[in-house]
């Protein structure tokens, strides 16, 4: 049952309730100040339980990646304004970026990780030449800092300060359809089982986003042959997800970026909308003003037609959050929830509380010692109700487990866990002989709500913190 | 044996060798620049080899310190001016620190994470009030930026970007003492387990900063009190340690900053000299500036004295892995080195050589699949020694198995491996009976480098990622 409450309110609302995301105009009672006041407006102050949220699903993004034959690698927070004259963001992006001085020279933020990635890759065919392996693939969860408007700015959903999950593929071109299709699967993937976002024909549409011909040259960057071929990968890639997944596709004539077409998969939703998702894009731009090109050719001695493709699933981590946390009413997937697992003594002030005390107790530290976020707590049955909504409607763990004497005598308790597709807490009931038995079934419960990303990477997430404050 | 060049080399060779860190006088030549002019001055600029490295440090790190019962936080790269306004940096450390304008407002990068830290504590405060546990430990691994004249900047030794294993403990006074000697044993145990440093009587001293008490209230921040006490407990904790572990400590009469007295570990090594390891320190100016006793006493419904002490083990991270670089000589622990093993397949242009290459390449396929970055090579015996000291001068890979006529005639092989405290390879005679016992008997010398650092954390960090182009 979805909390009446919980349609008034938004990720913000969400986020600190959960203390994923400080609320920035929540007031520091002895400054007299906010907090985005302090921090600054748009910049997305995390709190405790985002910095656990966050830091798990790092590693899941990056355990994903190095086992698709990605390389991690992680670049500057900012460079001189040098790299950026080369890859012409300082012309043409220069007012949306933070410029600074040290001593005489400019420095800025970098706005974009792709010119790192760039000179990665040069660093690489330069040390070992025509060892370098291609396809070659860089991800990184890179922060930027970018500008938007003060009166623009919201929440997580718009900000100056957001991490990507980015990657780019040096690709040459016979080998560009595949690397291509592969991203295509992959965001699938991370949509379905670390998000248990359903991706299917009947909410997901491809956009493709193409030139106009009669603009290659002048508006576009790039040779004819070049984008006709992009585009032909981009058609085909989506004609082949369209067979294999039903999932349609429709093409934008003219709505590419100047520097190559692109593949968008948007997502459809009835409470919020059209979200768009992962992202797939040609830059024809990079590559020329690095003379990559010029480059290989020097190096294998003959050229090699090649693309550089510039993909991100998640986009801004930020932003993904926040529209998440939206779209969910504030559920997370179990891995990426501070407070995982909630324990619940119902007191009836008689002989029995001694018991179902240990019980608790015992069964804490059993997840406790298994890495499981869990909390446990312990109320008069009279007010264990009402207490229980409170928790369930804010701190929204992932499962709950009550025991009383009722639960004692019989042997038998519920177990509740949340089903994001359902979107409602479902229960399991169990029969258990002892303490054991009921840590079991409970480990259990979690060992399935984790499966999905377990399938995904093959590891489990567990790392502990105490959040029992929370409740 | 020490490879004999590696005595002219420091971390910056190393690290090119290594792909950890790309180096800033490399030219590119299609663009005739330098990558240290495009990245910028002070910049470090990772390799790919340097990204797996940091990643997995990142990860025993994060995970070491939420068993240890820190809170896992991300806090903003950016901030206002105000936040360090009221910090007291903009007044008094300014010059320091990059400023750059969006709209009319002022922000700065960060110089340090303290203020957030803070800030974290009293939203928790005001929040969860009285449910706080104390102490309150916070762990980031934040980026900060600080100003270095352009003469100083050195590789990795002398940055001005770079990130610190930070952590703030809030504790009040009364477990100040505890928390104090627990962070020394951290320290201990991260050197020793994850570095391989051994910390002793013989090559370690405390150092303890202390006030000059006739200038506390004008050169010094806090109450005489604060100064008595916090410099007791660091003087009980040295005093410990010592009887414990047998190290020395030394006190510095008005040494202190001008914020806290504090306590640093030194190394002193014979090759590289003085070495600064990790450092905790009190701070009584931050709490006094954002009024953090009135907020918790307004909470509390008392006052509780309580102590700000901020500490990190590596300190600067990029600064630590140049020193550690140069110490070791380009050693690194077989966790954190981004080429594990080199699998030799030693070729005599007989037959034997298919029966050769099927047997490296089957062990390549079992260690892969066991997330290790092997690497196999294949190359005729009579150029196998000088290519091989080629790859052990450079690439520096922790293990290395060779595989050729003899070896499979014999069922016998040596298996080198690197041991950091005798700065040498030694070696495993091993029998096999066919390859998989050969690869057991890989994995089980893994598994024994791997050995510190799982005590440590009871994990595991393996990663694959094919850097054959390496070799």
């Amino acid at each position: 049952m979805v909390d009446k409450q919980d349609v008034r309110k938004d990720h913000v609302d969400f986020g600190d309730d959960m203390d994923i995301l400080v609320r920035s105009t929540g007031r520091i009672s002895v400054l007299d100040q906010n907090f985005g006041a302090l921090v600054g407006a748009g910049i997305p102050f995390f709190g405790v339980g985002g910095g656990i949220l966050r830091w798990v699903l790092y590693q899941i993004l990056t355990d994903f990646h190095a086992q698709r034959g990605y390389h991690i690698v992680m670049t500057p927070a900012v460079a001189s304004t040098q790299l950026f004259a080369i890859s012409g963001h300082l012309e043409f992006y220069r007012e949306n970026m933070y410029i600074f001085k040290i001593e005489d020279h400019e420095f800025a933020i970098k706005p974009m990780n792709c010119p790192f990635h760039v000179l990665l890759l040069m660093n690489l065919l330069q040390k070992y030449r025509e060892k370098v392996p291609l396809p070659f693939r860089m991800f990184e969860l890179g922060q930027v800092h970018r500008y938007e408007i003060s009166g623009a700015l919201y929440g997580l959903l718009r900000v100056r300060e957001f991490t990507q999950d980015d990657a780019h593929i040096f690709s040459p071109s016979e080998n560009t359809e595949d690397e291509i299709l592969k991203t295509v699967e992959e965001m699938r993937e991370i949509y379905e089982k670390v998000f248990q976002i359903p991706i299917n024909a009947e909410n997901i549409k491809l956009r493709l986003s193409m030139s106009d011909p009669d603009k290659i040259g002048t508006d576009y960057i790039g040779t004819k042959e070049q984008w006709e071929e992009a585009e032909e990968y981009l058609r085909s890639v989506a004609e082949k997800i369209h067979r294999k997944h039903g999932i349609e596709y429709f093409e934008g004539r003219g709505e590419a970026a100047f520097y190559g077409p692109k593949l968008d998969m948007v997502l459809n939703l009835e409470d919020i909308g059209e979200w768009q998702l992962g992202t797939v894009q040609f830059d024809f731009n990079l590559p020329y003003r690095f003379k990559l090109a010029e480059l290989v050719s020097k190096i294998r001695g003959e050229d090699i037609p090649m693309y550089m493709v510039h993909r991100a699933y998640l986009g801004s981590i930020e932003r993904f959050i926040g529209v998440y946390l939206d779209y969910r009413k504030g559920r997370l997937p179990i891995v990426l929830n501070p407070v995982q697992v909630l324990l619940v003594g119902v007191l009836s002030g008689s002989e029995v509380d001694k018991k179902i005390r240990s019980t608790i107790t015992k069964l804490r530290d059993t997840l406790v010692a298994a890495g499981i976020r869990a909390v446990s707590l312990f109320v008069d049955k009279v007010r264990v109700g009402k207490y229980v909504r409170k928790i369930e409607s804010t701190v929204r763990p992932s499962v709950q487990v009550f025991v009383g004497a009722r639960e004692l005598e019989s042997g038998e308790t519920g177990i509740k866990y949340y089903n994001l597709y359902e979107r409602q807490y479902l229960q399991k009931r169990e029969r258990f002989a002892d303490v054991a038995e009921l840590a079991q079934a409970v480990l259990d419960v979690v060992e399935e709500l984790e499966e999905p990303v377990r399938e995904l990477t093959g590891k489990e997430y567990r790392i502990y913190e105490d959040l029992s404050y929370m409740l």
